[in-house]
């Protein structure tokens, strides 16, 4: 007796960006694993009933291992249980689904991918701006500001970061970004290129704060909020 | 009297995965004006009574023109109306969004944007994969295939394109993928980079061909699919 296991995007945050396909498979669900950032009012939509297992790593308590995390969602779903593995943003997206993907398959277990609104396109979205532009924004990026020791990714390909015409979106990398810009700016990014600092977007602690590439690290020493946080960078981001 | 315009994503065609608020604000629409890929079951939220507009480019009708778009968001509005502004994946991407923006702002209209999923989110979760893959795959992006005219862009920055540690999504880019291949492959990524074409994401009509960046043209080539299709491309597309 098999279980089976929905990895569920739960959105930016704004439980009123759920899809509908998400809200039914919280309401089917035996088991949620949820990460911190997918809140009480998401959470509602499950049954009375179902168990509710936290496994995030942020809110100041002791980080559950990746793998440990993977094993909770196969022995959930060897249980024959409906498991939703509820991710914030699109599941697919800095995610860490594919070592979840790769437990299940190890283990025979079935499963699939609820695609859902990245905090990216709510970001732009909340800013009242399109991520891409006809003739002048007509790639967009995303990246992580990152890699799993807390450090700026060393191997970034700075003639695509960049580019003028892209349009960039980093991904927690409010920490690491004057170094970021120091690089952008080296490898010919002019410091005027707008910049927007997107933080606890579609929540109500949402905030928006605009600057260029060149003052944005400033902008970003001079604030005290915590929330996750999206930079985005590039012609549209004014 | 001033109306109102909420531009609603309306997501990559599967119904289910409308969001919550789009939901809400297809309820309360006077007016919602559609592109093709926004089907009848998404529609049907509208409430009875509220006018349907069809502004469509596809479907071999005659195409209303951008600026005709444009112009009647605004006549809506300045009724009075609460305008629902459907687009389909997630409205800020390749989707000329700004164009329409430039115009409300112009007319002193007062506008949202509700943000949605994706297709190219969508598609790497019918395909069951992530977009990104730390250490291997932590940069992701999107491009559309072709430029006003319909050509391959000529401004294509293939040091970005070319990167074997990205994955890369294409819009709209079937036609013109041979050309964009021979490019990648000229500017020194692998044919053997994993390629994944997908149709009508999320719909009836789904279907996923995997192959590779050296293949995919003649995978293309061989098929008659004519809906809507996005490529991925990169590490995790196998």
């Amino acid at each position: 007796m098999t279980g089976f296991v929905s990895f569920v995007s739960s959105g930016p945050g704004d439980p009123e960006l759920l899809t509908l396909k998400a809200v039914a498979r919280l309401q089917a669900a035996d088991v949620v694993l949820f990460d911190d950032l997918s809140s009480g009012p998401i959470l509602a939509h499950a049954r009375e009933g179902a168990d509710l297992v936290g496994v995030g790593k942020r809110a100041g308590r002791l980080s559950p291992k990746q793998d440990h995390v993977s094993r909770l969602l196969v022995d959930y779903a060897q249980t024959g249980a409906r498991v939703v593995r509820l991710k914030s943003g699109d599941s697919g997206m800095f995610g860490r689904l594919e070592e979840e993907i790769t437990a299940l398959r190890d283990a025979g277990i079935s499963y699939e991918v609820i695609p859902g609104v990245s905090s990216a396109m709510a970001a732009a979205a909340a800013a009242g701006i399109p991520l891409t532009r006809r003739l002048t924004a007509r790639r967009v990026q995303f990246v992580t500001g990152h890699d799993v020791t807390g450090s700026l990714p060393g191997d970034l390909n700075l003639a695509a970061l960049a580019d003028p015409s892209a349009t960039t979106v980093i991904f927690m990398g409010k920490r690491t970004f004057p170094e970021l810009a120091g690089l952008l700016i080296g490898a010919g990014l002019s410091p005027q290129t707008p910049a927007l600092l997107a933080e606890s977007v579609s929540t109500p602690a949402q905030k928006i704060t605009r600057g260029t590439v060149g003052t944005m690290a400033d902008l970003i020493a001079s604030e005290a909020e915590d929330g996750p946080a999206l930079i985005l960078i590039g012609p549209l981001a004014e």
